[in-house]
């Protein structure tokens, strides 16, 4: 069989980046095109010097992009992915999808199901009426409807790392869905690849901080879609994301009131029973994730403890931001809606140290 | 006024060798005597290559120290800190404080009042009797009890951290006292100086990773007494730890449910009523606390944000773990215990970046 | 063809674990045994919780290895990777290589062709015979002798960042080989997985230090040994070895006084005409090797500049220590005594950031 | 005695950062005026919010300043710090001096003696017939020429590192000058406040590179002229300068081919008779010089080796790049001018970890 052909619009950011890397592995994808606006012209390898002097790729020279350029995309792409800003994102991506591409977009313009909600939080939306053909690309979660999927939803970081481990316990009923308190904690590369004062390095080294606090972060509703989805009915969270100086992870610790005698072991348990997945390994008792152990990887830790003294239980979910958490779930999704395992070409094993 | 003469017990760890810092910078000290056991005989300047070649400092020998040698060094020492294990620092702190010197402890040993609580966490306390003797030494909660005291605990970090925000909260009845949920974040300082596969930097510097889950953290109990104190009743609190792969600092975000109408600047207003301290800096609104902004000195930075959606209070507090956290802290109330200004001779910017 | 049977002595290890990772991704080998002594009746998923849950992998066990199991094993593999430290090393890598398994040796035991300079530098050698029928594992300079080798020494990391820049210059006669003078920066995965004081977190992350200065590394000999062949007669080195508050990584700069006349654009032609290889880029002009760009792959950056005011040469490199510099320059040597391509199976590109 | 009464050009960048911090605790200074131009109209504890809430200092509000400005202020300072781009520092720094106000000038404007040399590497100079007033402000090398100096050339941070070990070589013959090699290596604080990709964070974390190769850095020209001063005749270094994933410190190495029968010993002797200094250490025999215990400070580890196999010398030299290679330097030569003890108000040990 040959290789399906790929496309990424906006490889020089990380998410982008991150694609390239996990594509050269890939046994059935291969890497032709690569799409971008400010770096037009020059070759992927000026723009992402780990590929430079790398043969098929380090040459590609980043092409430029617009909407008409669709049509003749189509007869060299298979799939396409989008890892633009919000907005532009839809609208390339669209493109590309009317033009019969199989899209899979990183950004967040296709995550979420209601129009309204999309427009409260990130404003217009310039394709809404693709919103209901869009499939969140959970592979877990969305196993099913991701089969045959053309135009995939990538989810976020943060809320991969919140969903993976509330959603066995909402399934199960094991935890009280009343305010759901997400600590969520992320290495600096999830900020993305625009120099800033806030990720300028001899600022964020010795920094830890707290930021779009109190429920202002855009990830919350993309949580409350998903965990409502699972548990069967609406609910909220408090999400609190958190910068950590390091570049690539996540780890997040969820608060939720437990039913009444529920253990720790009950909600492990829970968690193994609804995953059978090749990219999340719940730990063993008395083991904790750590981002250290997934990096690179499609992988999730989790982990749970239930507190007697409080009555809350506390899951535990660590990832790669980049990986788990952007590139490699999309590929994933990608592989599943290709009918492949969805692990297919990822990297299994994280690099240690 | 002739200075006052300390003697360091532990000067080999990292709060002695902040104590060491600290107290270079001081007016009123004078670093006399350190004393250890496994430097015994070497020169300060060997355990702690930031001395050497500081006159008077970095030529300091270790010398060993026993519990008959306290009596003796009642004529050299007006002032000991002991900064050793706990059990170790109960034992000989309390020889120490027979021998009629001040001591101000930096162990948990003198924190608790409570014998039996001491003992389910720590096991068996070897001077008892001396709990009651014990002043808790948060300068701004224990102001009038420290004056003149002669036996100062050092309160722990993780507990300073929840403690300042979380006070004026309960204080002014803004929030439930229903299990207050503690996301504590700490620099890898906090473990000390030992040596460790978790502390190794290659296993350290990308990982990030909860620890001593579930409640079973040693600082819940005095998190509980504290608060509890200011409440007016006991309460229980969820606190959970986490290994944050920088040196310094402690960023504690803690939630609670709030009093019906509670809004963010009740919140910010209460702790500007409830605290009057050099010490201590409630940020402006759209201010949030970073560990980045308080290293190296004795300074708290706390900040709350209400969320209207779920009804929670944020609680936010950046502090330096080796310094407000325990070594600059346990000098404030030593300077309040002398009737000092409780900021005297403390650095008061922080080195940025 | 069935994929070769491969086992590693000493996984736990940082160059065993990536071994581990690498071997997981080649297409012609599979990791069916690990061998280890402090770790022995572990499952590998508790070694390295990388593995963990990764189904043949994690819970392969780890057994213990002595001399007289050779035999036995040599049943159940095609190729062994010792990674011990060196004596162990020869020893138990030699038994192997007795009972006619393939020994891809990741010590220094039998990376130097004199008995004399080795136990100049190491000891006594335990099994000196095997010295000469060793293969250095540069697949650049001994793709021959490679071919069809029984039992190869893998390169050390800080000889391959200083031979892969100086060997071209020295074969064409652009450099005097008066003492050569090698800079190399290494990140902290390079002093192993055994924590000790000089790796600990607090102590390494705003630290940089120089040590083994004065030409007293070990890597000294074998840098003289490979460059001299080059060269085609002996010469010195001055190597200084630096400690760098990162994980991967290193980078050697070194100083070499240039013949008359020479350019940066000649030493650059040089490495151009000198190398063939997928494993190696001679950046363009204007380019520099950064650590970063090669992390977790086999790949070298090498680049070049004359100064014509001093007359000297600067040749730069940089490779990822434990990957270029251990584990995938030991599989690429392999991969070459097997006839096959030496990147085969080697991720090409590196996680960026 | 009334304290000095300082003003600040340029507060918000690092090293104006710096200076506000170690002003804050020097008894005979007083912060009284923050001049900026994009910041202009903010309170400090903005610009720097480690000083926010600090009393006196949080809440001054940065000024414009333009040349005719300085008048004004003449009856306001006694001591202005410039800490400009240069160009910008000698423009306004020198409208300054001509009010009559004394200027400790941290860029490079005031540092080259030869207005040609300057303009070789910097363009032209704005105020050249001021070269001539202006002090290099070396507390050790120019002790005597800066007592009373009204305008003072705070030298580069790279130069300290290399001067101040090799100085002592030269003057005592014990080293060839010819082409002295200076490897340098930084932390990222060098590199200023401005973001920056070759600062970004996840860029830079597990980066390490050389830049400005070749001789093309511009603190070539300042180490040639202090340390051809020492030796009595011109000379030429080649020095480069590579960044390290840190925040702050310098470790230099600099290489140099040893007189005939030149020990470490030797070199080491004649450091220790060479300097007589507060602010510099030469190490015991054994020691190395780290960044990690000279930060914050104003202190200088050094210490040498030589290579009986090569007949090379190597000088080593740790400093905190804003501390001694910038600010605290700025501070000491300001305290030699004014008759104080060169480190008076200096921190002298330095935060550890």
């Amino acid at each position: 069989m040959a290789k399906l052909r790929v496309g990424i619009l906006g490889a020089a950011g990380y998410t982008g980046a991150e694609l390239v890397r996990l594509i050269d592995m890939h046994p059935e994808l291969e890497l032709k095109v690569v799409l971008g606006k400010e770096n037009a012209g020059q070759r992927l390898g000026q723009v992402l010097p780990s590929t430079e002097g790398i043969s098929g790729i380090g040459d590609l020279l980043v092409a430029s992009f617009e909407e008409a350029d669709a049509p003749r995309l189509a007869a060299e792409l298979d799939v396409a992915f989008t890892a633009l800003p919000h907005g532009a994102s839809a609208r390339l991506g669209g493109a590309l999808y009317d033009a019969g591409i199989q899209v899979v977009d990183l950004s967040a313009d296709f995550r979420l199901h209601s129009q309204a909600v999309y427009e409260k939080w990130y404003g217009p939306h310039p394709r809404p009426e693709l919103l209901e053909r869009a499939v969140y690309g959970q592979p877990e979660l969305h196993h099913q409807e991701l089969k045959g999927a053309r135009l995939i939803a990538a989810p976020g970081c943060y809320p991969t790392s919140a969903i993976l481990p509330l959603a066995p316990l909402l399934k199960a009923g094991l935890i009280d869905s009343a305010p759901l308190i997400i600590d969520g904690k992320s290495g600096v590369s999830g900020g993305g690849r625009k120099p800033s004062p806030k990720f300028h390095f001899p600022e964020v080294s010795e920094g830890l901080r707290p930021y779009a606090v109190g429920g202002s972060h855009r990830h919350t509703p993309e949580m409350e879609q998903e965990l409502g989805l699972v548990a069967g009915h609406e609910l909220k969270v408090l999400f609190t994301p958190q910068l950590v100086p390091m570049v690539r992870g996540i780890l997040t610790t969820a608060y939720a009131v437990a039913r009444s005698g529920v253990t720790s072991a009950q909600c492990r348990e829970a968690a193994l029973a609804f995953y059978d997945s090749p990219l999340l390994t719940v730990l063993k008792e008395g083991s904790l994730p750590d981002t250290l152990h997934v990096r690179g990887t499609g992988r999730a830790h989790i982990a749970y403890t239930h507190d007697p003294r409080t009555g809350l239980v506390l899951a535990m979910c660590a990832i790669d931001n980049l990986a788990r958490g952007a590139s490699a779930q999309a590929i994933a999704a990608l592989n599943v809606a290709r009918g492949l395992p969805s692990d297919l070409g990822l990297p299994r094993i994280a690099a240690f140290p």
